[in-house]
């Protein structure tokens, strides 16, 4: 099968509509590690995707997969050990007063979840989260998903705050003053909704703000912002979909790295490694006055296979030292890539922590202009070298390298001079 | 493990709340075929679960599932052909003019797409749907689920039509007489959001009308009320989460059992045999409408791994002729159910349509009086003897047997034999 017949044919069966990387989609057949392989035998390396946490196709995690699914796959209303041991598993991955978990099969259901918890719980409806964020493709979550939902749709139960973005906004302030502006903004995003009579439910954001951009967050803004929240009747869920499972190396979860204990915590993508496995640890008190008001059932969420599979994936993380990777190579990453900006002007900072890099791209150092076409280009540029990124940020000019965990110190090499023949190419 | 500790520690991680089958819970291990296996190695029939539709852990979507999972599993913006192959061959089972796919993760996450379609392109808000059912779990869905919401609580977008019931309400009426009052429900509820100021976006329902207990339905209805509902500019979403994939066995949707062709169809539950595998069908011009100006994006929709989960859940149906067993044995069941209706009074009813049967328990057949603890007690009774089924409908007095698809007459005499010793031991 060539691959413009089989463009061709998705455009019919799934519309023209359905996103696709780049201006030439990759058509693959095959995934092993960090590699990806077309369908004319090419490999790339996979720099971008998160999913395939602990690599594509981990034969460890497959075999669990495969071992269970031949054995037993069937919903919670049965009792079933695989779903227990993982449920305790992972909740000691979290502060004790995290103890109970939910299990879905989506961080769209996860965020679905959470933010009935919330409401229901807090007996409020307002929500807050960032100007620039994506947390799942349900009605409520689009809601208060501003990355695609302008503030003429996200209703009167949704408040946005700004977006951190010390690089640009730092104006000489220390991290102090920075994290008291950011606080600040969400008292004030507290007091918006008490002003207009709505009840205030919570604050969720991403602990990384990976769709933000990737901030480099100023120390201990956390801990007076949940104060506000706390004071104000919310809750704070964590969503740790793309920074949970030690992403960020020094961590197993975002919310550790800033220093804070949520009330709720989703989680998603890497959860399964592809598998569709999501779910959200919470409270105690909160899961249980929650399902003691609302039935709540997931057909498919803590099922024996996704609980295999979930065990499997921590297993791997574990006995892989895969957070002791993230650091290793990751402060390697940086290091090549901070280089690289000595030799490219376009680079206007670069950040990130464990194997989660942003570079952000500007036309001019001083006046921080976004090189958004450039930025475009770029990826582009990569993915016929060989290389996979992506890009993310309100001016769409930052690169988004967010490799697989089993990255190597090699592979990193690979990115960062592919990155630099790619710059010089633009 | 021991059950009794097994499930002292689910209570501390999952809650006391998250909904167990049966006064004693089953502790299973092991499925196969229509077949489950407990921790002390006792056989139970299945007669209650669709989600393992072609069979516990059939060895052919193992197979599948496994050899994907070892080759590619990653997401729809990269090019596949598998997801392109399965889309095709889904379409191809449905009307023509139902000619678009799209994939999500679970039938919860369908019918959020299919509310979030019809109302993007109807502009409108309001949804109807019947007074007993269940669509799903998360917040939109919930909004709908008038099983577990009450009216309070529906919000002003959503209207509930009265459960069809001419087992209780036929009162001499004639098919074509019952159709016309089912119509003018829908017709009503249309009218009164156009009396409150709310624009109509579309009708939902299951096409088997499978929690509101299994009615058999009188010819005629549907094609009335579609009328009415494209009358008023709104869309017929035909959830076949229960009722597809060739359960009622002469057809392989339920919509086309009731003789009209759907706006949008959503599919979940049997569609992976357990894997979290769910989409929906639409007409063309309604998911290239909402996709210009909606962006959608699932994760795992649509994933190698589930597109090749799909289409063996296909093959099987195909290969092994499932529908044709569910006319047949799906007739011997019901005359075998019949039969046991005159031997015991407390059975007021027996009705369904190919493997998907309903058994109405009354204390009085002349005055239909629900024999609610009756059913209670009997589930558990033959739980207890190795049979698994479950009560639906608003009076819980209806036994809901829905075994997987490769169901014997040997299965079913097993079924009834045992229930004939259950209904003497109550």
């Amino acid at each position: 099968m060539d691959t413009e017949s089989l463009l061709e044919r998705r455009y019919r069966v799934l519309g023209r509509n359905s996103p696709l990387f780049y201006d030439k989609p990759l058509h693959l057949v095959r995934g092993e590690g960090v590699w990806l392989y077309d369908a004319d035998g090419r490999r790339y390396l996979d720099a971008y995707n998160n999913v395939p946490h602990v690599g594509h196709c981990h034969p460890r995690v497959v075999a669990a997969l495969s071992g269970q699914a031949a054995t037993l796959n069937i919903h919670t209303r049965y009792l079933d050990e695989h779903v227990v041991a993982y449920a305790e598993r992972l909740t000691g991955l979290f502060d004790a007063q995290l103890s109970m978990a939910m299990f879905v099969c989506s961080g769209s259901e996860a965020n679905e979840l959470a933010l009935r918890i919330a409401r229901d719980c807090s007996g409020g409806e307002g929500i807050i989260s960032t100007a620039w964020a994506y947390h799942g493709n349900t009605a409520a979550v689009m809601q208060i998903s501003s990355l695609f939902t302008p503030a003429s749709k996200r209703g009167p139960h949704v408040r946005s705050v700004p977006v951190m973005d010390p690089y640009r906004d730092r104006a000489g302030r220390s991290d102090e003053e920075l994290a008291l502006v950011y606080a600040d903004d969400v008292k004030r995003a507290i007091d918006s909704f008490a002003a207009s009579g709505v009840r205030f439910a919570g604050l969720l954001f991403c602990t990384a703000f990976s769709s933000e951009g990737l901030p480099t967050l100023p120390a201990g803004f956390m801990g007076k912002t949940l104060d506000h929240v706390h004071a104000a009747g919310g809750y704070f869920i964590a969503d740790e979909v793309q920074a949970g499972f030690g992403r960020l190396g020094s961590h197993m979860w975002g919310h550790q790295k800033l220093g804070v204990v949520p009330d709720i915590v989703t989680m998603g993508k890497p959860m399964g490694n592809g598998h569709p496995l999501a779910g959200l640890v919470a409270r105690r008190e909160l899961v249980n006055a929650f399902t003691s008001r609302n039935m709540y059932f997931n057909t498919f969420g803590g099922n024996p296979v996704s609980a295999a599979v979930g065990m499997a994936v921590l297993d791997v993380i574990e006995d892989e030292q895969l957070l002791q990777n993230a650091v290793t190579v990751g402060e390697y990453t940086l290091a090549r890539l901070e280089e690289l900006a000595n030799r490219h002007t376009l680079i206007g900072d670069v950040r990130g922590a464990g194997l989660f890099f942003a570079v952000e791209l500007v036309l001019d150092r001083h006046a921080k202009t976004p090189a958004t076409a450039q930025t475009k280009r770029l990826v582009n540029l990569m993915r016929d070298r060989g290389v996979l990124i992506s890009r993310i940020g309100m001016h769409d000019n930052i690169l988004k390298i967010r490799p697989p965990m089993p990255f190597s110190k090699q592979n990193a090499d690979l990115l960062v001079d592919t990155l630099n023949q790619a710059l010089a190419a633009l």
